[in-house]
């Protein structure tokens, strides 16, 4: 997806230890623009899908999950929580998911009345690397008897092991920009 | 808005210690549909209004801020942060913010980029009931010498100070459904 390509190459920066900062556009500031152009092209990625719900999870997914579903026939968005709120009902679906950036283990909750057998659900977020997040989300929803139609990535990390962690679930992944390497302090996409 | 107050009190439920569940169609699982009405709705209370940008505050206020955005001609959404993210710079505005329904206190911090001085913000979240977070992000707001505009609430609880908190920091406060009372477990609106 070009207009996103060229956003993270002139927009993104490239920090220590090589993480990528898109905080301009993507994950503090949001570009609602660019998020309706994503969400085209998601429709475009899984076009003749059943989709009934979208999945994603707190904080960063939840804007794009929420523009995305416009294009899904406003479809109902699901974000897991990570946090233990005192409001959340003892009823809920929850994993583990290891945060590599953050360095800590947390758990993500989903309410189960939120996702139903046999329900069709796209997962959406903002970033692909590990792949830990999106594992966890994936196993919530296989407790849950849903079935995944796929997952769709904004910026996938290509160099590292994601895309093979939930391929080796079964999940299909799009993602709408792949980053091939970090090379001197820039960004190389695919 | 009749469509929201009928949802309250269709879909809301009334928890012990009078805490309102709408977690079917705000917080956890989101209606998107309902959030356009909502921008309708914010949109026709300030009309007239120059907005540069949306300021909000993770988790919940995301979604709704980024549909929100779509009727004011797509303005950029910034949302506070509450946990100290490792890839979040250092030159940041925060303040402090205590959270009754979680029983502690937080920073919320924002990027000194995503506000500048002159930029005429709206600050929209979920709810409204001690001010706390609205606080905050006024605090924030007037650090960055921004304009605040207004504050646009869905959900304002009418029997606590949240209000008069609010516009004795002269923020004019537009909220689309109140509640008056909770009543034998049910939700009285206004």
């Amino acid at each position: 997806m070009q207009l996103l390509k060229d956003m993270i190459i002139n927009k993104g920066k490239v920090r220590e230890g090589n993480i990528l900062k898109v905080d301009s556009f993507l994950n503090h500031q949001m570009d609602i623009k660019l998020f309706n152009e994503m969400g085209k092209e998601f429709k475009r990625r899984f076009e003749g899908q059943k989709i009934d719900k979208i999945l994603t999870i707190e904080a960063s997914g939840i804007g794009i999950a929420a523009i995305v579903s416009q294009y899904f026939d406003y479809v109902p968005v699901v974000f897991a929580k990570k946090t233990e709120s005192l409001n959340l009902d003892k009823e809920v679906y929850e994993s583990e998911v290891h945060s590599f950036t953050k360095k800590k283990t947390y758990k993500v909750r989903v309410g189960k009345q939120f996702l139903n057998e046999g329900e069709n659900i796209l997962i959406i977020d903002d970033f692909l690397a590990k792949g830990c997040a999106t594992k966890g989300l994936i196993d919530i929803l296989n407790q849950s008897k849903a079935n995944l139609v796929g997952v769709g990535i904004v910026i996938e990390k290509g160099f590292q092991e994601g895309r093979s962690v939930l391929e080796e679930m079964n999940a299909r992944v799009e993602s709408l920009a792949i980053i091939e390497k970090f090379e001197d302090g820039k960004v190389v996409l695919k």
